[in-house]
């Protein structure tokens, strides 16, 4: 019996957002991988094992889904939002590339709804011009690193969505990066903070970047910083297709 | 009676990808408004009009879906993929600005899997690390801008989403891109051509920048150049999470 690897996309919170590719998968699984608060989100039924894991176990966790597929199984790793965005799906490649002799697994990735893009649907438009996606977690690089994308981002111009802006094992990386930007000639540009996008939760918050506080993230917040043609229109953000 | 005004993502093409908020939209609309190419994946039905338009007639697109929905319609405008990306939301939003008398219109964007994800997903896991997404269209800005950002993201280490990379009335600015990438370092770089990516006419080809060509681009290709630690295992591809 050939088993499978599924890497899916549970998107941002709300069921309405899960693509009926994903549910179709999820119904066929006999395995479900992943982090804890996401693999709650797969509801329990007779046939499906679910494996939780801690947060920062991807490797391992890609491993293991590697292993059971190879037995056989029918298995889903599930990430929130998109896998391919800051989530399960390199870590599966990774862990591929450490075992030549299951290259030949069936494996799919099926996309998702990634936060930036459920963000920014909730403030308006703010990522219809250019724009760029950056991790803001320094687990996996080193802080030079953010903070030279962060300056030439700016300098490019893109709408800047920051992805982990800030967690209680990194509570002062945010503040740097709030600082660079202002540094960088970004003090006038609006900033969004949405917090648990589509969830009951939910909350969203826009002001000039001069006047963001880096406590009013948390590590459900996805932060977008608009381009510096972004217009508000009354609750409405949006970049003009014409910018800059 | 109060209308109201959706701006809904088809995603890339296969319909199990149109999320179940944004089929419930379309099933509650009375008037459906976009691309006809778009229109035509939406389904007739009784009580339902459809309003298909030509392509680069987005303002006047949104002002008239604006206009329906002042008159009491259900209205959703649709666009490929997600809305807010390179896509019909922004235009709406520049409408709205442009009728302050509508402002209070009950509005909603409706968030879907953009063109990136999808080719991402098909390809491996190429934005698992930052990267950034440029329309390469100049219609609506100056070549100087898309080249600077060009130049820019391939200093910054981005991985690049390239939307938009070629048309018939465009025919060489994706041939200069090339040009600035490969004179920027990214020669080695591995990119990938995803064509009209889970729809029938699919096709998915990667090589080095170098050895890629303009021709290998058409309206329907989404062009993802991967970062400089991105690697190739068999026929997948991805960007460590440990990048640069």
């Amino acid at each position: 019996m050939t088993g499978s690897l599924t890497i899916a996309g549970l998107g941002p919170g709300d069921t309405a957002l899960i693509t009926p590719e994903v549910s179709t998968a999820l119904a066929e699984a006999t395995d479900v991988l992943g982090y804890a608060a996401y693999v709650a989100r797969v509801g329990p039924r007779e046939g499906l094992r679910l494996h939780p894991s801690d947060n920062r176990m991807e490797l391992q966790r890609a491993g293991e889904a590697l292993k059971l597929a190879a037995e056989g199984r029918n298995v889903v790793v599930v990430s929130s939002g998109d896998p391919g965005v800051f989530a399960m799906a390199a870590a599966v490649f990774e862990a591929l590339e450490n075992s030549p002799e299951l290259r030949d697994l069936p494996i799919r990735v099926l996309p998702g709804v990634t936060a930036m893009l459920a963000a920014a649907a909730r403030a308006g438009a703010p990522l219809g011009h250019d724009f760029c996606a950056i991790n803001l977690s320094d687990n996996l690089k080193p802080w030079t690193v953010i903070e030279k994308r962060l300056r030439l981002a700016a300098e490019a111009d893109f709408a800047i969505a920051i992805y982990n802006p800030r967690s209680t094992s990194r509570p002062d990386g945010f503040a740097r990066a709030l600082d660079i930007l202002e540094d960088a000639g970004c003090a006038d540009r609006t900033t969004i903070f949405a917090r648990a996008v589509t969830t009951p939760k939910e909350r969203i918050e826009m002001m000039p970047l001069r006047d963001a506080r880096p406590e009013m993230a948390d590590m459900t917040t996805l932060v977008i910083v608009g381009n510096s043609a972004t217009r508000r229109i009354g609750r409405w953000v949006y970049a003009p297709r014409r910018a800059s």
